[in-house]
């Protein structure tokens, strides 16, 4: 069974009348540029999971809200589907277009409106790009801190549509924790302000209600963000370890000793070694695993932290612990970090990448559990992940034009995300659900969660036209799909029962 | 016209069968705890907010979960409404029990369930105190953040359903941002688990969503939150200004310096002399304003942040600033802030406590308007809050005991809370809406907002039988009381248009 595609959603769409759509949208919204020719769409088929292609009815691209808000207007009114998509960069499928609806694309909504340095805020247009806020923030000492790796081309509209991470996310917090105000237009095309510039908001929080909903609740408009202080300083340590267990046990040991480093990143053997092909870090490649530690914040307090994690470290059997000597070694140790993904690349003609969260203390048996499920299914799989906050990105190593590693590849990943449930973590950390974990969704929740979250969704699109098929599976989908849910220590699934 | 008192919820709801409901809950639930005795019932006529008092038609005092789901069922069967109710200390009125509903009373809920110091997380019944988290943490060297003023008695439940705030919220974040799973009841009984273990959990954030929902979309029975490494050491500054517009511009300066404070917190020459005359601090008594500002963390960072903090003090006008000697001076500092509430109660025979949050670059302006406000009502507003977040705490003395006092003391408090929406801030910061500001909410939100929030409440409580007349008030409640939405920079009270 092939669980990544699904194409199902799409098929149970009503039909819609393109001509009398695109009419409609021409003849209401004559400034508003509306792609409709085959050739013009194929640039749209798919975001950054571009296993999944679906070619969108149309494309439109607007420049005003005034355009959105009609555009969502003409859609209710037709009842035709809505995707809304920025940057196009997200990994789970989140923006991947239907067949039988418009895909609003907002890019060029990308004007940064205002930097406060005082209240260390920015107001900028959902298109504005994750980097250019940091850019522009620069000149006063500040930035913005989640930094998904994405992050030169990945737009802010997006990072609160998949409530993005990121490196620093483990001590400066998912895109939530970084996000103050949020504007947006209901699929009636009514305008709402989520949130507020002050402390709290009364009211239920429909602002963390909205970070991370998938566009399945509104498209939007504005950003404000919080802006943090630039670091005086940050250092960074790099340990090496015997095993994969002994460095996962490290990572619990630093943050029980009250460290909380400004990214703790874990990488094994295989993605060592392809990392030091590529960049040449100067990475032990004998390491079973390293560790890499950045310590940021105040000179003095950066200094008594990296000697404390030293401590840690060795205590918890490093057989090497190396400071960056100076800005150049660490921008080079953290490049090899940052490469990782291209380099595992070079390595296999395709790989998947993987998405889920466990407990730190989880760790080490998740890890163990790993490298036994590439055994079993014959395929390597390189780990190079947030270890600090448990979000682990197992990449499956394999090569599409093999007949059946595909289907091995898909089994291998739903098997690591039921594990990562399993043990009390989640299906995604900071890629999101989309389209690709929409079945994964009936391991995490059951039926009676399931059933809210659709509630929810009703409360703001009673008729389901936003983002229709992503993100929240329904019912008649996990009853299709089997009964997975992984509920009281009842485990429908008896192999997993080593673990 | 009296705003603070209004018996119309209650009197809206449809009529209970005291009898009938007492019976069913005695032969389905033979070893609940019910009070049901006029004289029994007394005790629980109120929360915090003691100028609200009703008597509830019956109080339940549960001791296991299952009581706790026996009495949903039961009250969801017979349609009877339910308020639930932790420690009672709330300001708002959001446990004010109905005439004609439950008391669901969950203070014997009070074990703490499990310390992970690995995991740095506490998971606890929701009556358990919140200063009885950092007693049972302290011996791993660890706290919970979030500290009303409350915390000795004040339970976790409550907090979470209010989404507490406390001196240290500026830097550590809200109870929401302390909390990382909820388990709760819903209105049928239905348990349910909101949030994870994990970093991030997948679907809609509801546990964000149920943080500080006052009640309105379950009954909370576990709540595991974060705990934090108790900071290194602790030093305050206090700096005296002749202006209180000074003291406010010189919270903004510490910020936009690049500087968070474990506390930020400012006192007026009324609330000065008070404290001063009730705690012997040793407060300059003829400042007009002070600063108290705590800076915590390792020993290195904590004196470097202190110099920066008394130049940007000095720069912004102090007339002196002083640095606590000793820790018994950095304690007797804080006490008298701690006790200026009931300090300033000495002052008059009542006083009526605000609640509003506004942009911290609002501060002089907003400060300069009550004390024009005061002067029109003729009464004495005493100001002591948390300056660093912008969570305004003004105190209207009054005596109920002369006519018109009271109904001035009311009309002067909702003129400051319009006053905070008007300049971007909000009508609550930590003390919840509850049934006080129900109807400064209809000046926060407009109809479109308000809708979606009834929504998301028949989402989770389609019959509204939890805590009705509470947090969100309904759209023609809004039109009753007057159409009071403040919206695009259209002012309909002509007398704020002077600020």
């Amino acid at each position: 069974m092939n669980i990544l595609y699904d194409e199902r959603v799409d098929g149970a769409l009503p039909d819609v009348d393109k001509q009398a759509l695109l009419q409609a949208l021409q003849t209401r919204l004559p400034n508003l540029q509306v792609l409709h020719q085959r050739e013009e769409l194929k640039p749209y088929e798919c975001d950054g999971l571009s296993a999944y292609r679906t070619t969108p009815m149309l494309v439109v691209l607007p420049r005003h809200i005034e355009e959105v808000q009609g555009v969502l207007r003409v859609c209710h009114e037709l009842h035709v589907p809505v995707v809304a998509r920025g940057a196009g960069t997200g990994l789970s499928g989140g923006a991947l277009p239907l067949e039988k609806g418009v895909l609003l694309v907002m890019a060029r909504f990308n004007n940064i409106l205002h930097i406060d340095p005082a209240a260390r805020t920015a107001r900028v247009q959902p298109g504005v790009r994750n980097l250019a806020i940091s850019q522009a923030a620069a000149p006063f000492g500040l930035y913005y801190a989640p930094d998904p790796s994405s992050q030169i081309a990945c737009s802010i509209g997006g990072n609160v549509a998949e409530n993005a991470g990121g490196v620093h996310c483990l001590k400066y917090g998912l895109t939530v924790h970084n996000v103050l105000k949020v504007d947006i237009l209901t699929v009636d095309g009514e305008h709402l302000n989520l949130g507020s510039n002050a402390l709290d908001a009364p009211g239920f929080d429909l602002l963390a209600l909205f970070t991370g909903s998938e566009g399945l609740l509104g498209v939007i408009t504005e950003v404000t963000v919080k802006l943090l202080p630039k670091p005086q300083t940050a250092k960074v340590l790099l340990a090496a370890f015997d095993s994969v267990e002994k460095a996962g046990r490290a990572v619990g040991d630093i943050i029980a000793a009250g460290i909380i480093p400004g990214g703790l990143e874990m990488m094994d053997n295989l993605a060592i070694r392809a990392a030091e092909d590529f960049i040449h870090a100067g990475y032990p490649v004998d390491a079973q695993a390293i560790l890499l530690c950045e310590l940021d914040g105040v000179e003095a307090d950066v200094s008594d932290d990296c000697e404390r994690v030293r401590q840690v470290l060795q205590q918890a059997g490093a057989i090497e612990v190396r400071q960056a000597r100076d800005e150049a070694e660490r921008v080079r140790f953290w490049a090899g970090r940052k490469n990782a993904f291209p380099a595992v690349g070079r390595l296999s003609p395709d790989y998947y990448c993987m998405d889920g969260t466990i407990p730190r203390r989880e760790l080490p048996g998740v890890l163990h559990a790993i490298a036994e499920l590439s055994k079993e299914y014959g395929l390597r799989v390189a780990n190079v992940f947030h270890a600090g906050d448990g979000n682990m990105h197992p990449l499956i190593l394999f090569d599409a034009n093999q007949p059946g590693e595909l289907d091995r590849a898909e089994a291998l990943g739903g098997k690591i995300l039921e594990l990562c449930v399993k043990v009390g973590g989640s299906i995604t950390g900071e890629h999101g659900v989309g389209r690709e974990k929409i079945n994964q969704m009936c391991a995490q929740f059951n039926s009676d969660e399931l059933t809210l979250f659709h509630a929810v969704k009703t409360a703001f699109d009673p008729g389901g036209l936003l983002n229709p098929g992503k993100n929240i599976p329904t019912l008649h989908r996990c009853a299709e799909f089997g009964a997975m849910h992984i509920h009281g220590g009842q485990l429908p699934f008896p192999e997993l029962e080593r673990f």
